[in-house]
């Protein structure tokens, strides 16, 4: 009998990409919300989900991630690091969420456990900053004034940019640390490559959710122009808000919308 | 309206991962058949398939993929290495077959294609050497007593290496250049994630399948121990019969076992 | 008038790799101190600066770098991870120092300017858990019972492997933390390629070292057989004691032994 | 007694980076000839040299490397990419050279080895188009109207983009293919970090050079700009030849300019 959450399938399910739920999450985080075309950012949004607001959030992470403990002591399986961007929704019957169009990461765990909570996740290679709680030029510390840094690239191209310096208040939870986000899983079927695939729109069941609270930041953000990403085409008008800080999440399936 | 084939679904379908096949493939091949333990071959193969028979082949490929003819004049788009292990399969009622446990490839939208097609890839970081047609002591020309290696890493880790030494004679397609080859689709569903998916099996629908013809090696193979990846398991007896050449094929589809 | 401090030498001298000092850098450190065969440890290090005590330290460090600030808002020109091998020496006519035989590295801005520093650079792929600042099954936090690990790899093999758990007790400063550090610089001049380069040993200037303190840890340490890499000809016994934390340092030129 | 031609200085010299010469090289090129300003270029040549013309080429090569033959058989020690950027020069006594003024590559071994030659590597990411020798959409054969590509990236931005169409007729050797080539080689003192390093100018000695022959390409070369990497500060003007084919070559030291 073939085991596994996840291909490979295999005798003892050691091998699978995936291991089942629960998963725990933390990290460093960037947080950059933005402004945009309302029209656009509506173009990526299902309608059933709920209305674009034109306000977004870029999230920079650096993570590490794990199962049963095991990936901490081997700590190749469990860090990596992504980009999420997130839509801003107005919803008739509720609080206000959001909804992921793009995601990139760069470990292949990841990517796979992501398809499956519905962040639809491909590769990119993301760099952020990080704040060390040292007295020292190289250490960028949580204290204002300090400059920190954040970048996306998608096939060796420059997509997305980010500085942010460091006011000294306390900053607020944005983006996902501040609503439940939607996202899409659909899985096209080859035996039928003609026919779309069947979307459902999930969002991840969370418990455990803790941080250090966040560090209130200026930022100035851009996204670089690229025919096939389509992250412009969100007709970016700037940084809002943003707040640096560590989060903590942990995951133990997904809701339907 | 969101478009693509796969994540990421988006207004215009440019920034999906894959796109709709037909999949183009050409690429520089080590091939090498290889015996092990017929019952431990058989614990990765689903019964309902066939017998497995205790021969198998690693491929060590180079590839280069397109769809329409634009991902090879941006060859980050195209190109990508990968490791193909394969069990051949005695079938009743019909010819030989290979089945596919495990394959490790090094690019985001090769594993995502992969596992549409029933191939459960994950990452890894494959390395084989290139015949070039030079008399020179780096380009291992494809003429008797030439050695070539190639290797397999995941996650930091080897877990393969073959070393090959080119016989000067005529050798034989193996693996999926012989036989029909099926692999396993499945899903997992997070909103129930308790509950195993359900596994399908399939094949790829091949078309224009080209090749330079193979020249013959001896070969060398080891698997080496590896507590998560289970590919040691299948109690490796040792190489056979080894190749080496180019190869083309398009994919238009899966076809159900 | 070509210029910079190392190639490529420009008109503008921006696009030299390594920019002068003084050179900071702050980061996340796990220190493993050994003890090994003494006799083959004396074979690594040269006679005229000490005799090999038997004894060193591994270094898993997970830097920030800069030089005027600019590399901490574009962060992938700031990053890097690295292991570094230390050989503890007794000196007749002063206090104990270390001597680096190897270190691996995985950035090329580091690599350089480690060589002309006697750090012996060459790329190697370094994971090490880090601790963050939250209550959290994935933050691996620091205190008694916390378990970290940590891998050295180069080319695809793995070299080093460390697991550490936090005793909750105060640790100390090991190795370059606690005692000067000499290397050995040297090129060789491809004008006369059969004449040995002249090997001068140099320990580098350093200013504005500041630490957290350090967190005791046990740790096992394992060295993997390498037929190149001639660390586990060191004749590894096992580790002594280990620590977790973080270091800043500044440095501002070398000087001789 | 520590041996080895470059760091780390081991007991073996087993470990030494670079093993000393011969260096045998072999490999698949595209070649572009490009014009650009050329008071601009004459800025990035060193006056004893000769005088730029304003003419240059780059080349994006897949190379493999070899000096007894043992890294053929462990192909990661081998294989790379990298782009090379030279500028033609007018010599009054003698014929036409090349001067090396930017080169990138993507591993650690050829970064040093270029540092010994005069070549100034630093990273890069190089992709670049192959020619299979298939009849296959995937294959880019060698043939009129086959369209081949190649990008460069440094610190992920795209730096370099060409776009060739073989025109079926035979080509030139281009660059380093037909002239000798210069560079410089220089080490900064660390000891005495405010003195500039004393530059040679070197070319490699070459043996053992062949090639198939070349196929003409048509060609469009960008460079991309970059406040760090000067290459857009040469005003490129646009390609004017290319070619692409397999050459070899062998290198046995340097000899002075």
């Amino acid at each position: 009998m073939l085991r596994g959450l996840t291909p490979p399938f295999t005798p003892r399910g050691a091998a699978s990409l995936v291991a089942p739920p629960p998963w725990h999450y933390a990290g460093w985080l960037l947080n950059v919300e933005f402004e945009c075309d309302r029209d656009r950012a509506a173009a990526f949004v299902p309608r059933e989900l709920g209305a674009a607001t034109g306000r977004g959030t870029v999230h920079f992470a650096d993570w590490q991630a794990t199962t049963d403990g095991s990936e901490l002591i081997d700590p190749i399986l469990s860090q990596y690091r992504e980009t999420i961007v997130l839509l801003e929704l107005a919803r008739p019957d509720g609080p206000a969420a959001n909804f992921c169009p793009l995601i990139y990461v760069d470990q292949d765990v990841s990517m796979l456990r992501g398809l499956l909570q519905g962040w639809p996740k491909k590769f990119g290679s993301t760099w952020l900053t990080r704040s060390l709680p040292l007295d020292h030029p190289a250490a960028a510390p949580l204290r204002a004034g300090t400059r920190l840094g954040a970048s996306l690239a998608v096939k060796d191209r420059r997509l997305v940019e980010a500085r942010l310096e460091l006011t000294g208040r306390e900053g607020a939870p944005l983006g996902f640390l501040a609503r439940p986000t939607y996202g899409t899983v659909g899985w096209a079927d080859l035996t039928a490559p003609e026919r779309p695939p069947e979307l459902r729109y999930v969002r991840p069941a969370v418990t455990g959710a803790v941080s250090t609270g966040w560090s209130e930041a200026r930022a100035e953000l851009t996204f670089l122009p690229d025919a096939r990403e389509e992250l412009s085409d969100l007709g970016l008008i700037g940084a809002t808000r943003a707040s640096a800080g560590y989060a903590g999440v942990t995951i133990t399936g997904a809701t339907p919308a």
